[in-house]
């Protein structure tokens, strides 16, 4: 079970909503831990969600297409409703497998019209024809909605993208063990890329030996910002053809996506020995992570968070250190609440996994960037980290 | 140059619109050049492209943190209005290389607030307060297109995702050329993976040799069906640790992406000599796809090409053979029009490029599928494929 079911029952009796619909991709499979997926990998196709309140059960609609990986991915929940035409045959000669016995059956069931035909019936025949309804506005089709609200005139739509948002931010223990592995698989992948770097390799060479890696551990590549040199400094920098040369600052910023969790991690590594600047501001920057460190418990305002990173990282080496955000929160999406702001009224909570960055950018010098995915824990932070948070100097 | 100006131009005069405005990530690429990452690997953020009918330049719209983006990509589209703070530096002694000369330019550009107001500024400067705007609807938010139609209560907002399929149907010689060489890259990975094949191999195993072929050719995974005996009847079937048997068919259905384009093909392969029904009905379905190429020209009705297929399977050995579709589209996206069906009213066009495919599944027995990807010239078709269509026995 991916998804924190008493968190999301505690924010569906606050809000006072009767059902929430997931329609986006992340949702959907945090949800369900069903991965629908041709909406992962197209736009447009719909799949969705339904999870009443009450004690009617939820539900997943989902095209034919896309059944069959209902038997190996066994989503905890098990009414699925299919909608649109998909032909599969049987061999009335075969024993079928368990796996071949539960697709006959769901191949078995009715058929809807379509995605909104689906999902109208299953919330009539739960009673949701009145009262509010969450609805992830990210993922169903304007064309969709309006098909939906038109079916369901006296249901009261209200949007809930930002309250599934809020409901992933504090991790179960599944989430936990794979963001974990995630991690692990990424930090692989560094060390993979700086496993081949000499003075000629280049940037495009170095993500290719990243990504071979991450293949490697069952991982898709996502983000691949590997820079060399003055091209550190460029926010996301996507590799190129420009070659190592000796005392390169490389910037990596980079993350994957395994069993539908995302990794985003920094490193920086010089060759050879680095110019004082750069070992300074690298030093800067690391002690503004660890003190992140330091500090990070349930109950501390992530305002509070972002004011003494940016502080540390001011104090110990680059004074006029200025920044949006130094992190975010990491799961089935790249960002996740919180958002390490001063603005945010958030506070850091149990099981929270957020990635605490603290990325400097200076044109014609460099990037230089820190970035850690780690816990919140009541005994204070836990690193998902096994790398050295240190400049490497290779 | 991916975007078909032309043809996006005539659509644009047919459907009486005063601008189009592309948002989701697929289509912002595809008429700007520019991919804006942002929106490619997390939910929510928003980057746009405005066409203006007219004479008035078009323009990008993109938050400030992915500005750097702009140096090494040299999207066409050379005005770009930016939104959100993003904190960059400059090494005031440092001779900046034109890159970071461009990156400094955007930086000192007007940051507007959000993206609705960056955009809303663009429309009002070029004119477009009245009249009929067609906006992607496939990618702004609701809360996003709310505040874009209040700020502009004379615009008539009509949805143009549809139109910018229609435009992305028939490609330019630079998006052949990438998806030439997408369909090269991702045979290439299907030699690698059949490679390995032996007996005792897993289905995991192979999806690995596949994805680190990509990952040495600059090529992201997005579809990784491999699947052994009974298994590769699965639609979508995700690799397995089931081992590799004597007798076993091998059901490839894959693709990828390179520079922003998809690959999409299958092959059948079989360790050691097929059962005589696996060798008759990959051999149909194989027939199926050869008879597209007889008859694939521009003005061919996509209605008849479906007929034509699915005739020449049944003929050739699979007398039930039934589908929803036999083929698609293929560029930006996994699914470009048309969609080859029986109900389509579309025609083939010169340089569309598609999939035609004629999987089977039948569980208890295999999936046999040829999926190849194809050009329609004024010559017929032309294939982008290397590989044999035949079974490939190992």
């Amino acid at each position: 079970m991916l998804a924190n079911i008493p968190r999301l029952k505690d924010f569906i009796a606050k809000n006072n909503l009767d059902a929430v619909i997931a329609t986006c991709p992340e949702n959907v499979t945090y949800l369900s831990g069903f991965w629908a997926m041709s909406q992962w990998v197209r736009r447009g196709p719909q799949a969705y969600v339904l999870f009443p309140r009450e004690t009617a059960q939820p539900c997943i609609i989902a095209n034919s297409g896309i059944l069959d990986l209902i038997p190996d991915q066994q989503p905890w929940i098990r009414e699925v409703r299919r909608y649109g035409y998909f032909q599969i045959d049987v061999d009335s000669s075969a024993t079928l497998d368990a796996g071949d016995v539960l697709q006959q059956q769901l191949f078995g069931s009715t058929a809807y019209k379509d995605s909104v035909d689906a999902l109208v019936t299953a919330m009539k025949e739960k009673g949701l024809t009145r009262g509010t309804v969450g609805i992830d506005e990210m993922g169903i089709t304007p064309q969709c909605m309006e098909q939906l609200t038109a079916a369901l005139p006296d249901v009261k739509f209200v949007r809930c993208f930002s309250l599934f948002e809020r409901v992933r931010s504090v991790k179960t223990p599944g989430e936990i063990e794979i963001l974990q592995k995630a991690a692990r698989i990424t930090e692989r992948a560094i060390d993979a890329a700086l496993n081949i770097a000499a003075e000629g390799v280049t940037e495009r060479e170095m993500l290719r030996a990243f990504n071979a890696s991450l293949a490697h551990d069952d991982a898709a590549p996502v983000v691949g910002c590997i820079g060399f040199g003055n091209r550190s400094a460029m926010i996301n920098v996507q590799p190129s053809d420009r070659k190592l040369k000796r005392g390169d600052l490389i910037r990596f910023d980079v993350g994957g996506r395994y069993r539908n969790y995302r990794s985003d991690m920094s490193r920086g590594a010089s060759l050879g020995e680095p110019a004082p600047k750069i070992a300074k501001y690298y030093r800067a920057v690391e002690k503004g992570v660890l003190r992140g460190y330091d500090i990070i418990k349930p109950g501390l305002k992530v305002s509070e968070l972002f004011k003494e990173i940016v502080a540390t990282v001011q104090k110990e080496g680059i004074p006029h250190f200025a920044r949006s955000h130094v992190g975010h929160g990491i799961g089935v999406d790249g960002y996740d609440p919180p958002n390490i702001s001063e603005s945010s009224t958030d506070v850091l909570e149990e099981n929270m996994v957020i990635c605490v960055e603290t990325p400097y950018y200076e044109l014609g010098f460099a990037g230089l960037q820190v970035e850690d995915m780690v816990r919140v824990t009541n005994n204070g932070a836990a690193s998902l980290m096994s790398l050295p948070t240190a400049l490497r100097i290779l």
